[in-house]
């Protein structure tokens, strides 16, 4: 976010129908980049002017040529760069000298090679900062749009018009997608972008400028890395209740290098805050190629399922199974058909026909049977969608029954219908009609049902996304926790202490039990009669993050003898364990009843800010990884609820075998109390909370640990 | 198993390659399956007799017709029937009298299509039995065999020669495959069965015989149940070891029916007895179509990988990325290259090479710079797999790279070679050449991955069978247990008392804390007294399954008179919630020190026999659901330390966080005997032991129960 001006954030403007052009380091040599752009411009049917410069040439394709920009008698708006990397900053200067809008920097040899390649794009950066040129790339492949027209790549061939928008941040795959788009036929594209090194322009503009573009219905980008976090939830999570955002983010493997020293921390992981975000942006995550474009072309040629209810009319026993248990497996509900519904296709199907759901019309099923059974499944209000299979058994008709498809789809704007036509040679025609009459056809039942689950799964999104609550507004004591926070750091303290912790969590309204340091036996026996007994005592030192583990915790003292006695026994243990620690003291804490033991904590993403997680607590935490996860940021009840109904903890606080359900009202409470806590304060990078527990009646924090940076 | 003789059982025979072989039903219509069969053999090139049999013709496609089998002057193998049902058991009758071996059913009308249907299957299966003839079918499309020739299907199409047998339920399925696979090219088969109602002859069968066969290396199966678990168990164990099966079994979402009133029975569920059976066979089970003809490609042309090392090598970052991602995901690792490897590596690749793995390098990339890193990455003894992800960027040379490939192919052997080639048109042949030369290729990374770690996971479940030891053998007193199992009988309980429990257990020499009955609060006084302080009294009665939450548990009773109160108590509890129950009176159980809380139990799966459950116990064990699964019958001490291995148990068994580690020995031990007793006694339906304590010096059953059929 550094490199921009706030005025010109979010607006790529008309950034791919520039209405000129420059192509600096344009060459007549066939093979060479200069050349493939300037072909490509030409060939794309590009209506601006083309202006290619190169000292060398006097023209380029029969279009005259510049020795320089400043040659060039009119305004440019767009430069690509396809020159050297030396060549770069120079020729920035003359760019910025001649008022050039937007750079497309082909050239690679930046960030990508190392250390030198980065201080020369710094420096590059700084020079487009200078005269507020905006910047693709450096190390693009380039861009197209199939409406305007323009190819502005140096890739071989030009996708079909469509509606796909496609944003990769590698461009090797974009020359995969586009050389087999061209070649499978059926996949246009409205928008490709390159990104490159993503020195300014990212995919967060990019997506901003597909949502307002009219030829765009479903947007497809492969990412690396998100780099501007706050930016990408907000343009994003808006992008998605007008059009589908399908990711492949990949780079799930590289484990988060930060060494987490709390439970939350442990259990977040770095690929979990992309999880994380992209959930609360209604983004649909992929985790293969395969699954992005299948997806896209459902969205591009189908309604969304208005419910999860899915009908399946095959032509064979085994497939229909097959996609059932999908179904089941992904969450998806198969529709139970009305009883006229089913006494209709009683009547007219063969006696060993499936009337049930999955129909089955069997093997010998011509198109008319299709045709009869699909009417009727789609005419149910109990069947949001469709897959039909076929099988090129004895006398299927393949065409016929493509074509009876075709009318429904018609027919029915509103059910969403896909197709599994399972064969080769035989199914060919019928696979290619289909495909080109907007009815997504795949060549496996599987297929087919992870389509309609994606599909699915983006409506789940955009209405958990409507139906968010804001939660309800409370004052903080900020100023008890800045308190605190500055005794910590005058003293170089990064983790609070038992207390201080509690202390903090009071001033944010979270019911803590209070915990008092005491420096001897006799105050901790003191101390304890006036708060009542039991008590248990705990060791203070913030170098001792599992006291559990060290005997530094002693339960259920119940006279003052017993609180003096543990006292001495917690500093021996703890001398035992770790010689070198000196503890700050002996916390006493009132016993409190058992309650329902949960976790509430806060781990912090560089990209996307404070996590919340919540889920089963106790000693146990790391070995059930019980925890959900939140953004912080933004918190809504309805996230908190969704969240808490997400852990096998909700399960125990719902009243398990028997048991009085706990106040989950009180619970929710903390985590949002415990998110305004970390949105307050960045200085934060963890909280745990653990246990929490949750009773009948209300819910108290244990134990608090609050690390500072 | 009830309808065939044990000297028949599981012998075949030639049945792929019958000498001759009879059409009954055959017909001189085209349409007709009479006539498509007798086409289908002639075009095969079938050099066995064929005798269409039909009344009303004289030749069908110039061959000889005989109005009825008894008309034929030879002997006949094996008999096609192409009639209906209705003439299915008069002709069953001539084939007997006739001396037909083998009857291969194509006939439908059968178990299929309700109750009628199975009766007329019984009836004919009957008559089958009495002449000795063994029967595929009825119900199916027949099947092929590449290398006698033989198609004595009716379906369109013969397939290429290969080495993949495929074994499919569905018929429609097999005739998708067999469509696919003709348009595809390069996917040819040995041996394709459909299997049909499977009244007699089974996957298992063919199984056997495809393992035989020295022209198939892979088997495939699709199917919807196995109906002879005990022999598909001991067959396919012995299969895997020599050739990869690879098993779609659909139908995962039908959850049991059986409702199970234990937690052992209720983590279960009907597809996990599958999942486990497979284990223990070595099947590789997939999920979808395209991963069984991925894997099927891959291991007939690539070795099996000698490990989990893969190096990746790739044109492009992103692609690179992503397949790393799949790579951690599926288990396997990234090979660490040597020292040597990455030197050479360096100073041979360009600077901004990727040199570790993955290997990338770099978009302009031509072949020989593939053969160079390829060669080093083959050569280094850490790689057992190589993936090569190629994208047409600028001068990408596919056919070449793909005859680089070829050669390291042949020079390395040993070392398994997958490519992806993403993208269309510009590597189609590249794509063809590869897929044409013994190397997968794949349209995508994460395919390229998967086909490697389904191989290796191959490999690991062999490894795994041949390390299989036998657990120690020892002695049980069934004496004991068949006395507790008459009183039960005889009282006509089907839930044992939990004195009754205990002492089957130990008789199994599992150690179980003695429980005993009283009948009043003195007699219960009275046995504490025996036994010693501190006690636990609980509510005996088989209809309370989980007495804790009835009140039906008083824990730590230290004097007589604390358990005189707990038994009236305990009356009055289960008095207040269950009023109709009358208890048998309350067991008293010394108190023992708290272990660690695991469970053992036992279910049983109607195909497979009793299944073996071990996890974390205690009252959340159906919340936390931290249970593995195994086959009772023939459970090795390998396979127990697997089972615990996979549970979260294992971590706190091991000793969690600084406490020390309980004796895992004896929990194995206790699994083993538990094993043992449900092998010897298949009236036990169900056993829970939860908690089993664990100790650091031992393991004892707090609380077994067990359920009578």
């Amino acid at each position: 976010m550094d490199i921009r001006g706030e005025t010109a954030l979010r607006n790529t403007g008309s950034f791919t129908s520039p209405k000129s052009l420059a192509v600096i380091g344009a060459s007549n040599t066939p093979g060479k980049i200069g050349y493939a752009l300037v072909m490509n411009l030409v060939e794309s049917g590009y209506k601006g002017m083309i202006y290619p410069i190169n000292p060398k040439e006097k023209e380029i394709l029969g279009i005259p040529c510049f020795p320089s920009l400043a040659d060039v008698p009119e305004d440019i708006e767009t430069a690509i760069f396809c020159i050297p990397a030396r060549k770069a900053l120079d020729t920035a200067v003359e760019c910025g000298k001649k008022g050039v809008k937007t750079l497309v920097v082909i050239t690679a040899g930046f960030k990508e090679i190392g250390r030198a390649g980065a201080e020369l794009e710094k420096e590059f950066m700084s020079i487009c900062r200078q005269y507020g040129m905006r910047v693709l790339g450096p190390n693009v492949v380039g861009f197209i749009d199939t409406h305007t027209p323009i190819n502005a790549t140096f890739l071989k061939g030009f996708p079909p018009k469509g509606e796909i928008a496609f944003i990769s941040q590698s461009g090797a795959i974009l020359a995969s997608i586009l050389d087999w788009s061209i070649s499978a036929g059926g996949i246009g594209y409205s928008k490709i972008y390159s990104l490159g090194n993503k020195a300014d322009l990212s995919e967060v503009d990019f997506i901003a400028e597909a949502v307002d573009d009219p030829n765009t219905k479903v947007i497809l980008c492969y990412i690396e890395d998100v780099t501007h976090g706050p930016e990408f939830l907000k343009v994003v999570a808006e992008a998605t209740r007008k059009k589908p955002v399908i990711i492949l983010k990949s780079g799930t493997s590289q484990s988060g290098a930060l060494a987490a020293s709390s439970h939350t921390g442990a259990l977040a992981g770095s690929d979990l805050a992309y999880n994380t975000a992209f959930k609360r942006c209604g983004v649909l995550r992929v985790s293969s190629m395969s699954e992005l474009f299948d997806l896209a072309i459902s969205f591009v040629n189908q309604p969304v399922p208005r419910g999860d209810r899915v009908a399946i009319v095959t032509n064979s026993g085994g497939p229909g199974i097959i996609a059932t248990d999908r179904v089941e497996a992904h969450g998806l509900q198969m529709a139970r058909f009305s009883k006229e519904t089913i006494e209709e296709l009683r009547s007219y199907l063969p006696a060993e026909a499936g009337i049930y759901n999955p129909v089955d019309v069997l093997g010998d099923a011509r198109a008319d049977r299709f045709k009869f059974a699909l009417g009727k499944v789609l005419q149910d209000e109990s069947v949001d969608s469709v897959a039909v299979l076929l099988c090129p058994v004895a006398v299927t008709e393949p065409l016929e029954t493509a074509r009876v498809l075709i009318d429904y789809n018609r027919d029915f704007p509103d059910k969403t219908i896909v197709a599994a036509y399972m064969g080769g040679q035989a199914l060919a025609e019928g696979t290619k009609l289909l495909s080109n009459s907007g009815i997504p056809c795949f060549p496996m039942p599987e297929t087919a049902i992870a389509a309609i689950a994606g599909m699915s799964e983006y409506r789940r999104l955009i209405e958990q996304a409507d139906t968010k609550q804001e939660a309800a507004y409370f004052k903080p004591d900020q100023k008890t926790v800045k308190a605190v926070f500055y005794d910590a750091h005058r003293d170089r303290r990064l983790a609070l202490l038992g207390s201080e912790a509690a202390e903090v969590a009071e001033a944010y309204g979270i019911h803590a039990i209070p915990i008092i340091l005491s420096q001897s036996p006799d105050e901790a026996a003191a101390i304890a009669d006036e708060i009542g007994y039991p008590v248990v005592l705990k060791v203070a030192s913030p170098k001792i993050l599992h006291k559990t583990d060290v005997g530094g915790v002693v339960i259920d003292l119940k006279t003052p003898d017993d609180v003096r006695r543990a006292y001495v026994d917690i500093i021996e243990n703890v001398h035992t364990y770790l010689p070198k620690v000196i503890p700050h003291g002996i916390e006493v804490q009132k016993m409190v009843p058992k309650g329902i033991e949960l976790i509430a904590g806060m781990t912090r993403d560089v990209q996307f800010g404070p996590l919340i997680g919540f889920g089963l607590g106790g000693i146990f935490v790391n070995l059930i990884k019980d925890v959900s996860f939140r953004l912080a940021h933004g918190l809504t009840s309805s996230e908190i609820a969704e969240m808490i109904s997400e852990t096998k903890a909700y399960s125990l606080m719902k009243g398990f075998r028997g048991d009085k359900p706990v106040n989950i009202g009180a619970v929710s409470d903390i985590i949002y109390r415990l998110a305004s806590l970390a949105v307050d304060f960045p200085e934060i990078t963890e909280i745990d909370i653990n246990p929490v527990f949750a009773y009948e009646h209300g819910a108290a924090a244990l134990d608090v640990k609050i690390t500072l940076s």
